[in-house]
């Protein structure tokens, strides 16, 4: 096609391209979209440490393909030439919780805005936010907020104008780079994987960084309490996010002996059984929830119990499904989000103990550089949690139980 | 153990006592309790129509054992011969929320309470409730409540005496009495399946009862859409309940042609596409939610519009991994499960489509009666929702737009 | 239907035929085929020790109908009165490999049939195969063949006159009772269920049976080496039925410490490491198979060595799907059933770790009253195991890696 | 480390080396191995259609590592320049069925060997294969073979000198390229892809290509043989590969109605009807095989019944598992991979219908530009096919009887 007369933009992009497949995505898009690409420069990086140089001439028929196409590179790294000269374009919220129909909407990546000739780099980075800008007299400031935190009036950063991306880049080096490649296999020798787990945790609080566990009540079920209570009695749960069945089986364990009504010394199931978690439930409530009920002696152990004594945070999200809840279970979900994002801002390493639920919403709330573990006996939960945009996923299929067990065993 | 005194009960039940395997469970759960039985009658249904009569004599070493037993033999339909003989224990709740620890915890199964010589059938029967009695000059009326409903004050049944349960019987001469026994397999021939589910939905119309679906956002990703739609036209869609998803994700492909992302005309995946969701969701909110946005024209096409235009009632229920959510999900868990309640109180049949979380969350507030379909292409959630002691599920492992197109198909 | 001649016939049957649900599936079997029940007689065992005993007359509209009934309550352990007042009609194989078209197909568990006017035991119990009887002077032998493996002119037992099936009843005393109602969920304490295997290992050997292990190549890719190993040497392994996988990744493994291409320390991948396992097959074949292979020093160490050392019995099964194979390999499949067979003759107890083939493969040749445990991170494969009656199945969903190590630990 | 004397090679690769991400692997797989790279040059395609081309230089601490880098390299189209001036390294195998210790052990990607300074392509190429070189007068030859077919003195290609290998590259312009991309999930839009694989087997046929299936008996117990029928009869089948089991379903299902004794018009099981499998093998080995028995009119509908009268040729692979097996059965492995291979070496397009055993052996022999449909209803089967080094295959999770049924309306 010579002959049409094309619209074209040329864009330039930098950073380990080659080793996260950014290049090949970049290529794939382009053609995928029915456009053309001309490479006008590219210096490879001569060895694992150098960055390479990419400056891509983009060809389209139609000029809404080629606007589209500049969206879809964005998040890959790519800035077009003339966007990146000026500056980002703002505009105010029309109303509360609604934002200009052609706002920006974020990736998990790190992102910078470019505000009156400089470049801001974007707070509170996380993927579905818009991007809102406050000017004050000593510079403007970008931060990721979710549609329903707009006021109308509020500047929120609109098109494509003045915003650059910078993937997330493999670091080939690292000790743990082979695993890190998201492996969900089941085939493979879980212990090993521990291994490289329990590093990944010492090394976080090396550095000062939170170790955040998003766990079901799976944990229960399968025999972990001690194993994670351990954990917790050892410094290495920073904060744990959860949803009120954790705390109801737990309980339910600690008074009875069950959860869900199985007997879990012997592992036999207990008829009728499953009352035991409304009384579980009764007994927290009547002490005015689980601090009040750890400290009047009403459960006297289990997970919720080591919380409490070692003054660990958790936030407990309501569901559709609870029975109850507890008192300390958030009912409103804007506000469990608001609290598990909170609690989130300080995480270093995020290990997710079988629950798809709470580990997608966890993975929404996450920049792309903090490293999430996800362990679950489920291939699909962990391919599920890998897809939604989270590289950053690692998964591990097997019993949580012993998961807990051998990291334990290799942490304590 | 001849010499040790023991502690002894009788009991008695009648039914179809063995059709329904409630015999062998009876034995079961009293030998697995460490307790003896001794059959002092037994009078056996001679004919597939006639009911059996059950008179048992239990024993146990230990005063507790036996208690206990006699709870776990209660929803089996057991009925210690001196319980009956008395009327209810009824406690007042001590505090708001709370009720008396040895409050009666409910299973789904017809329950009847005997209050001042009367046998009182339970309202609103539902698992893990308590049952809230009121005194009133015309008689006493009995009913399901949860824990967080009570009011300080409220009488609640408390202990076992003067309770009957009536144990789900099998119906073994329905036309699908075989196909009810809850297979899971999916190597069966889906065609089968689903025209028995077909009669099921018309039996249930014509009962003159509401067939209520729970949807995940599955019905849209697989293509489910236009078949749904369908359904919705032709009336047999009496009530919807999703969660913020399927709204979303509805609209997304409405607005945009891709679901999460995904191209579902070409089924390739569209780079950057997820942003489309957000739009949605900005598009809904700024014309003040679905009904708004579907009389405005925003949104023109889909299973919200047909919803809408045929004014079938939807409760959506937020949670922790929602984006947005659109206004018209319901945030607070509270008001959902009760909302939920509300329409699921005139269902005649539910069928689940691939949402395990608003599945489970039903499951829970149906009595034991109403049957459920489930419908997955994952086995594991469909083995899930049948174990939680809705015997009444019917799992089928299969595609759940290829599903929706033939139900479509044997019911248009 | 009362005006039409029914035809009919008169059952019975005795044992533990609640406990077993036996007697629901009697009820449930006569219904669905459009027959009619009567009970004539039912006398319930009083107490858990004693049997139950069972008269009932069944009609049926069609004499065909009525035929096709008895033969399906046969398995069931109900013997039509006029039948078993005859001998067994035995019909002479009409050509090698092929039985008589009546020909009585067999379950797997313990059957008699009247001969000469007396009950003689089945020999060779398995499930799908023919009854050849052989008359002597000393009296008549009935043995369970496979339909290939009879000769022209050999007596076979046909229709179903003078054959009498006892069910396996479930042993509610057993301390494992309620442990092998073989559920499948992985919701539970995997540590409880080892415990109970490793009882069950112990007691096998007690009695002076042999356990044998069925082992895909997971054991290898799991790390399940050197626990397997540890059981081998510790007397626990007294015979292994595996395919060529298992044994080329086993000394793959040796050989160059990967398994499949995967680096079992590192547990990462290693580029083009495939080619290991056919480096192994060549080393192994040109010293002339396993035992060569393992007496020249070429492999020193994994599973096989442990076996060769420890004289322990292996036989390995070709697949459509092996590279190779090595010598040892039985590559017809006829030849490798008939040694299978033998091997389990003697199995007292048999773990399924991780192959599907292999299991049900042996599950086929196995009478009822031999335990089988099936180790699976599948659920799906354990499901399917238990499925193909097969009742005496335990499934575990569990790594087979961490489950060695459990069990291993349990035991040595 | 810089002082340490580095043992190095050069090596060289052209092609779409960033389209297929073969670039990223070569650079991870030079780091995994604790080895450098230095970029000497690299010349990017320009555009979509020019290749791209690389000169790297490797270094390794030690000799073994480099040498076993290059060896992981050559599958990736590397060649170390050295090593493509010289010719192959011929040696002759020291005895029948094994190969000398250095064998080159094949991919299933093109290959040519250099003998006698001309490049010869590698005939019949497949993987875990040695290559036996044949010298005539005319000119070299050079073929896969198994190692077990190999002779005392027949030439091998050992080492890794003379040797090219041209990996798949990825056709990003072909109408399905992005539907190539291998993705696995089901929460896609079936019927989209159904009319891409319709594509696919039409543009086959249009080459002259054969299409072969691979079956399992779920295309029985699904419902898929009234589907498969009318593909056998619209020609779109060129073969089958299956096992005992598919023959013996289909025959009981013709026979008798059921399937493993399910009733597939009811849906419903049948107790005690797994007999009737035993009965069609009986009925078809009495009639001398399955020709025999259409021919006798024993067999009057079914698949195989399509299969004889359209004259389509058919190989039953034998396993450990079958019951019978029938006559037509190939017990040997030996014999029935060879069968096997035989037709697959005119294949264009291989589909396999729900059987994992099967189709894992397929895609051991067949090359990397046959592509591969993978249709299962269990995830895990479809990933484990994609993984064994067949990048062709593209897989499908759904119902096998939706899928015929499907793909039947679209070529019909």
């Amino acid at each position: 096609m010579p002959d049409i007369p094309d619209h074209s933009a040329v864009v330039e992009a930098e950073g380990h391209l080659i080793d996260s497949q950014i290049l090949t995505t970049i290529f794939d898009t382009v053609i995928e979209r029915g456009a053309h690409f001309e490479v006008q420069r590219f210096e490879i990086g001569r060895t694992n440490d150098e960055f390479s140089r990419l400056r891509l001439k983009i060809s389209a028929p139609v000029a809404a393909t080629l606007q589209r196409l500049l969206e879809e590179l964005l998040p890959l790294g790519c800035r077009a030439v003339k966007d990146v000269e000026q500056d980002a374009l703002l505009r105010p919220a029309d109303r509360d919780g609604t934002a200009p129909d052609d706002f920006y909407s974020t990736t998990n990546m790190r992102t910078e805005v470019r505000i009156d000739g400089r470049w801001v780099q974007v707070g509170r980075q996380r993927m579905d936010a818009v991007i809102a800008v406050d000017r004050s007299p000593g510079g403007a400031a970008a931060t990721c907020r979710k549609l329903r935190e707009l006021k109308a009036g509020q500047l929120v950063v609109c098109g494509l104008s003045g915003l650059r991306v910078v993937p997330q880049f493999r670091d080939r080096e690292r000790s743990d780079f082979a695993f890190m490649s998201n492996e969900v296999s089941s085939e493979r020798r879980v212990e090993a994987s521990v291994g490289r787990i329990a590093s990944l945790v010492r090394e976080t609080k090396r550095r000062g960084e939170q170790v955040v566990f998003v766990a079901g009540p799976v944990v229960i079920h399968t025999g972990g309490t001690q194993y994670f209570s351990q954990l917790v009695r050892a410094g290495f749960v920073d904060a744990v996010l959860a949803g009120n069945a954790l705390a109801v089986h737990d309980a339910e364990h600690a008074l009875f002996g069950t959860s869900l009504g199985v007997d879990l010394e012997a592992g036999v199931p207990v008829q009728g059984g499953h009352r035991h978690h409304m009384r579980a439930i009764n007994a927290i409530n009547r002490a005015g929830g689980i601090r009040g009920a750890v400290e009047a002696g009403v459960v006297k152990s289990g997970v919720m119990v080591e919380l409490v004594r070692a003054n660990v945070e958790f936030v407990l999200a309501g569901s559709i499904r609870d029975d109850g809840p507890i008192l300390d279970t958030i009912t409103d979900m804007i506000e469990a989000q608001d609290r598990y994002t909170e609690v989130l801002a300080s995480a270093g390493l995020v290990i997710v103990l079988s629950t798809m639920l709470h580990g997608i919403g966890v993975g929404n709330m996450l920049p792309a550089w903090v490293p999430v573990v996800c362990v679950d006996i489920n291939p699909a939960v962990v391919t599920k949690l890998a897809d939604r945009g989270s590289s950053q996923t690692i998964g591990l299929v097997t019993d949580v139980g012993l998961f807990l067990h051998q990291l334990a065993k290799a942490l304590t």
